[in-house]
């Protein structure tokens, strides 16, 4: 027997529909490519947005047809979102920090018709126009006059060709398990690999943002984005604010710290989400730049931070200097991304200062909607005792079931879970505590040894600026780690001194069996350490 | 092309299996049918509502049969609401406070083979039994020892029947659009008619109610549960609580103030939720009965009000008393309920106390998932300006199709809106107030006059208990105002006192034609004004 209920389908045409019907004025804040601020609000982006669609059709673009970005946060890329999937067609957002060999990859790839690009972007784009089989259109996101006189003769200005184009009259009625966006993840072996979202996961993942355990974002918020639009749809935040009617401030390409400060300030941001990397350099600039008045004048009550293990020290410089909370947050491109969400429970309200950080410092429970298993070498459950660390497995309605270009649940084991590929453990308050990459964990005589609680422990040491641990193969014990430290500049340092730093903060059985000391440690575009070429490099260090 | 993302769907006993895995020690705190406090938690309650799925099946009972209930809030119920909902079968709630023969035509309409009671509302169903021909068990919510003696011998102990029951290993992947549970609506013409929910609106309708805008339920509150769980789901309460992993509290029968105060002292309530009536005793009490000290040690932060227009007075006492907000909310049994909720705008923080207070009374706006529209008599949009007042629809994924027992849709317009028979304004920032009743709207000259706006201005002079305005028919102007007083004991008043005390408060044609003072006014079960009656009573009062 089913519900009498009605059947109204979770789409993000709904969505902009619905905040241009109940917060058509709640403003959109934008720093343009010319660094001018660029206002608007919810019921222009929607109409804006409808002009996309219709400007799209005229170009022949059909439902399931991608159209690529490469772009920051500016307006015009919150306009595609909408005017993109709204109207049935995939949004595939591509980071143009990227190699450009990975941007043609993965533009190439997707199999996108139409690539929107910033202006300043442009130079990014042109040389690889060439080897872009697919590609038809490409748009640069100003208006004519803007557009460089260097622009390749087949680029088109955003403004000529929403001008040109009449608006669609509403947004389809589309089946909520369409295809809606694609971003590419940027691991650290093989091709990137896409991530196509639905409508309904898209919709499903932003309330979930709106709940009080999550980000709590309200119509009351004026949200910093600082998150690329291009990494995993900024979090869902475009989706979750036209559901709240939230306030968004978009800071272009200029997410240096005094432009940060600045546009938080004048915009009363009481909202923002990032990762750690950004927040250093904005508490460095508030300590050391701004007076306690300047602070005072930020409005910002919470900080959302994901994309890396957010440090104790990072949480206590914003609680210090601006009196604000640090939400720390767990996902990956493949869970659109919020997993989890570290808030305190009502029985830590008795922990003092340094337990609180402590809690703080961990990702979080699950949000509800998320299923959490870890598990051992074999496949066995593992108990959430908060000691027991395990393969961590992720089940739920904004996962995803398959990479592009492959089959539905191709991507899942038997049961339907996706291995995360990280080592974790979970309290019995359910509170996740991610140790390790399973690949960087390091086996050593059956036990596992953490890559990053060795690093963490090292960075602690007043001399070092960055730290790196790997298992290298062991004759006896299987592997056995390996670290690697680059000094701060002018510092000198011996391996004796790092072990007694590390001696107390790990187990003896952890200890590195060998230290060394680097100018330089290799990274992904992204800014991630480059294990696998260290393990290559290192591979025969203990003779194993 | 669709997405590649996972497609569980939305059903109850995927959230109760998350508030286990979550959040299993979380408590839920329960007043007994003889008084006694128990404890249990989320942990427990799932257990339990397998051992009750085992043994529903183990009476024969499938998927889509209903479980019908008459019972107070009490932990047995809750284990119910996931027991019978998580197994596939559909929940069929009775509100014990309804005629006999409303009951009986209800439990009857709803066709349930199981109906659980508590022991004390036993004597209600026992003389009704004879004439429920669908109804084989009917089962008492105690142990054996506590079943009355008097009671019916087919009557079997919950206790009992549990304990002889094998749990099910665990809950069933069933289709979200499958029917969850039942509740009727108690109108004041006609027979009662059934919502029949969907796991699929049940799960939606509770994230919302997570979402900041809204009720802002987060696993650090104690939900004091005042709205009774045969009223729509208790607001949904029992399925947001699980999916944060609140404290539930749930207060039985006792209801009265001095009780509910305690039991929010007791455990710590920082949210509570119910109509107005039931708070104005609740501030009586505080008022007249508890110190300044004893209102300080109640925790609540947030009162959460529907079922009625919450009188600024109310708010007003909140605030004064205990520093709490009030949160009202506007929604009816087919829409789950939630579809509007009150909380001030950014912008709004300028406004002084009064203004707070006015906006506060208003009905509030859609939460995401709502759509509503305001048409004239032709069916043709009226403007969001505030001005302009007309038939409320609403449309959305938690708004029935049509009522148990008829075709899906039935109960929608041509665009698939539910016409709610309520006559409102949406002001430009979406805020919806309803200023009456179609059917008890005065149409006056091509006019329409809000009988509701009349009654809360007679209401407000120190004389007037109670006032019901209807519009009567007229030889001149179609309809004009007839207002009844009944004055409080002891008072006496005439009509040229009532009237100039209504002058100012609304528009001069708007001031009744005949004000009659009563000794008491019909109302139904609910408590609600019985204005057909009274319609039939004064139908000729004005030669019309």
């Amino acid at each position: 027997m089913f519900g009498l209920m009605q059947r109204q389908q979770l789409t993000i045409g709904g969505l902009i529909r619905h905040a241009a019907t109940n917060h058509p004025r709640r403003e959109i804040v934008s720093r343009s490519f010319d660094g001018s601020i660029v206002r608007s609000d919810w019921g222009r982006v929607e109409r804006r947005a409808r002009q996309v669609a219709g400007a799209l059709a005229g170009l022949g673009l059909k439902a399931g047809d991608r159209v690529a970005t490469l772009a920051w946060n500016r307006l015009p890329h919150l306009e595609l979102y909408y005017g993109v999937s709204g109207a049935g067609m995939v949004l595939h957002t591509v980071n143009p920090r990227l190699f450009p060999e990975q941007i043609r990859y993965i533009v190439d790839h997707g199999g996108a018709t139409v690539l929107c690009v910033d202006p300043d972007l442009l130079p990014i784009v042109e040389p690889l126009l060439g080897e872009l089989p697919a590609l038809r259109h490409v748009v640069a996101l100003c208006d004519a006059a803007s557009l460089p006189s260097s622009a390749h003769p087949g680029v088109v200005a955003y403004e000529t060709l929403l001008a040109n184009a009449a608006p669609i009259e509403g947004w389809p009625d589309l089946d909520e398990n369409a295809a809606s966006s694609l971003c590419y993840t940027s691991g650290t072996t093989g091709n990137p690999k896409g991530v196509l979202y639905s409508h309904r996961s898209t919709v499903l993942h932003a309330m979930s943002a709106l709940s009080a355990d999550s980000m709590a974002l309200s119509a009351r918020d004026s949200v910093l984005v600082v998150t690329p639009l291009f990494h995993v749809n900024a979090w869902g935040i475009p989706y979750s604010s036209a559901m709240c009617g939230a306030k968004l401030v978009l800071p272009g390409s200029a997410i240096d710290a005094p432009s940060l400060y600045e546009l938080a300030r004048d915009e009363g941001a009481t909202f923002s989400l990032g990762v750690p990397t950004v927040w250093f350099g904005f508490c460095d600039h508030l300590a050391r730049e701004r007076t306690a008045e300047e602070r005072m004048a930020l409005r910002l009550d919470r900080i959302f931070t994901g994309g890396a293990a957010t440090p104790r020290s990072l949480i206590e410089r914003f609680r210090d200097l601006l009196g604000v909370e640090t939400l720390q947050a767990w996902g990956m491109t493949e869970t659109s991304p919020v997993a989890t969400v570290c808030r305190p429970l009502a029985h830590h309200d008795v922990l003092d200062a340094e337990g609180e950080v402590e809690l703080r410092a961990r990702q979080g429970r699950a949000v509800f909607g998320i299923e959490l298993r870890i598990e051992d070498e074999d496949g066995n459950a593992l108990p959430r005792d908060g000691e027991a660390s395990g393969l961590l497995k992720v089940r739920g309605p904004w996962v995803l079931s398959g990479y592009y270009g492959s089959e539905a649940g191709s991507a899942l084991d038997g049961e339907g879970w996706f291995d995360t590929g990280d080592v974790a453990r979970i309290d019995p308050d359910g509170f996740l505590q991610i140790t390790d990459r399973l690949k960087d964990v390091i086996k050593s005589g059956g036990e596992w040894i953490s890559s990053i609680d060795l690093e963490n422990a090292a960075t602690s040491h007043a001399k070092v600026a960055e730290a790196a641990v790997i298992g290298v193969a062991h004759p006896r014990w299987q592997e056995r780690p390996l670290m690697l430290v680059r000094l701060h500049p002018g510092e000198a340092c011996g391996a004796g001194e790092i072990v007694e730093h590390l001696t107390g903060q790990v187990a003896r059985w952890w200890l590195p069996d060998d230290i060394l000391f680097v100018d330089d440690l290799p990274h992904t575009a992204t800014g991630k350490l480059l294990k696998t070429k260290l393990r290559e490099t290192y591979a025969g260090h203990f003779g194993g």
